[in-house]
């Protein structure tokens, strides 16, 4: 398994997910501003690899200020950079967050290469946490199938979308693991093919077997009763259990209801907006005409034409079967297993 | 608006629809294999126009025959190899068996090069009578809608699709002209892109306001409430109002019911296959994996991916609102109004 994010001598290597399948090159990111612009381009990308990509590149754009006038002042520049990358994906936030509350937590007269290592060490918890919540995720998510199913699945929440096993592909790749699934069905997932050019390409190295669609597709593969199951990812759920993830993710979720087929979301607690009430607020990303407009260079539609590009949709949670975290699988009334969770981790519970 | 079709020399232009909208050239078909190849490759494509471009390929099939020592046997063998170069529409059956009808009413006696003169009326017939079945379901479409609404559509029913205005297209031309189309979301419609290459671009030519989104965006596009209303084509309508036509349909169809949205086929009767009683044994083509898996050459996959590449899916009757026809608007119970229609035409009624 190729690693998505490698923290090696001071710097961090991103796998250029933009460049997959066709080749598998790495960036090297000396500073931060690289860390965003990887973001910004999606050669980085996944609601969880996104959070630790940044918590990476707050490390880089610490280290850079241990020599100036104000670190305090510049940190804040450094975080707002990178939070301003992307609106959606809620782990991003929540990283940076972390990596504040570090050096909030520092005392401001200490030594800043002190302050700088210790970010370094909460980087690579939050890349850590991520694998284990990984691993939990995908242990309860395979409890979910009693007997082999195929399964349908919608942009890449696998191993690329995270620090580790990935989210819907780690309970994919745990299920498969134990006998429970005969196929995948990817989705392509147009505009930019995260569908077909990484999570078909993620099954393939594991061979497990899949099946690339056209998005227009799932609703006829439903209907002819070639899967039993759907699992996505997620980019942000609130406090109701209403999922933001990938575009495309809504009709799917529609289409899994009309066919009495269960749609379940895996995601770990960092994807958790415990701000928000309902998914109405979630911020949605629109994204350049052209990524519709064009590919790889070549026009396909005509010049000039308007184009919608909403990266996102939100699932309202009456279209959720279960959500699947590493406090183990979330059913309704989401609200109030999220509240629990919540207390939980505030250590009320 | 540039033509689809012209019989011209006694031969049959051919306006590639591959090539659009990056360049409109027109293929010259001096034989009847030139035809079947245009239908295979989809250089002409969407019901009507194939009917009657198979209507022009039989003429030419015929003439060449003229000359050979059994043309009886061979004009057969033209409309098998027209009949098997797509499977789903029957526009195509249709036509042929109109054409076969001139060879089989002929004396076998008479001047073959009468036939071939008949035969090329016959086929100027099929397309004429499209361009005014055209113009029917546009006018009788158009009373559909009340107030300004913003549209839907999949694929492409435009006159790149007929030999005239175009069903969907027709429709939303001709409400458009009366102030009843605000906008027309198009489905770009994977995986050969219908949407974008042909319906946006006609759309544009007429500056009729389009935008265009991938075909994962329709279902938030109705959630949002940008759409009121979903109009589309047809390859084949069987006895009961079950609808084939271009894959991501189905999903189309079962989204607009789950956000109350009316779902409007428009197409000629030609498109009515009065043999079959359902949806169910409608034959469906599946095309090549490389249309999923590569786009103009550059692979879109992992080499070897599995693909499942329908061209069609069948929506069943319960999922559409309306049929607009050239003899008015069809509407639930499909099956006696479709059985009236067949004895008109019959001359029963």
């Amino acid at each position: 398994m190729l690693q998505t994010m490698e923290w090696k001598n001071k710097s961090l290597l991103l796998l250029n997910q933009t460049l997959l399948p066709n080749s598998a090159e790495y960036i090297e990111c000396h500073n931060y501003r690289r860390v965003a612009e990887a973001i910004k381009r999606l050669e980085v990308r996944g609601a969880p690899a996104i959070g630790a990509a940044a918590a990476f590149g707050f490390v880089l754009g610490a280290r850079e200020l241990c020599n100036s006038y104000d670190f305090w002042t510049g940190i804040e520049e450094v975080a707002e950079e990178l939070r301003q990358t992307r609106p959606t994906a809620v782990n991003l936030f929540w990283a940076i967050e972390r990596m504040l509350s570090v050096v909030n937590k520092s005392d401001k007269l200490s030594d800043l290469t002190d302050l700088v290592l210790k970010l370094e060490q909460e980087a690579i918890a939050i890349a850590t946490e991520d694998r284990e919540m990984n691993y939990k995720i995908s242990q309860y998510g395979a409890q979910l199938f009693n007997e082999p199913v195929s399964i349908l699945t919608h942009c890449n929440a696998g191993s690329l979308a995270t620090a580790g096993l990935g989210t819907a592909l780690g309970v994919i790749r745990q299920a498969f693991s134990e006998g429970k699934i005969n196929r995948v069905y990817a989705d392509e997932t147009r505009p930019l093919l995260q569908g077909s050019r990484l999570t078909a390409w993620e099954l393939m190295q594991e061979n497990i077997p899949v099946t690339l669609i056209t998005d227009n597709m799932a609703g006829w593969v439903m209907k002819k009763n070639m899967v039993q199951a759907v699992i996505v990812g997620a980019d942000r759920i609130t406090l109701n259990g209403d999922v933001a993830n990938k575009i495309g993710t809504y009709s799917v979720a529609v289409l899994a209801k009309e066919h009495n087929i269960p749609f379940y979301v895996a995601a770990p607690i960092s994807t958790f907006d415990f701000s928000m009430e309902s998914g109405f607020d979630i911020p949605i990303e629109e994204r350049s005409a052209s990524e519709v407009a064009n590919f790889a260079g070549i026009s396909t539609a005509p010049e000039g034409v308007d184009v919608f590009n909403p990266a996102f949709d939100v699932t309202p949670n009456t279209l959720v079967s279960a959500i699947i975290t590493e406090y183990g699988i979330l059913k309704q009334p989401y609200n109030e297993e999220i509240l629990k969770i919540q207390q939980k981790i505030k250590g009320v519970l």
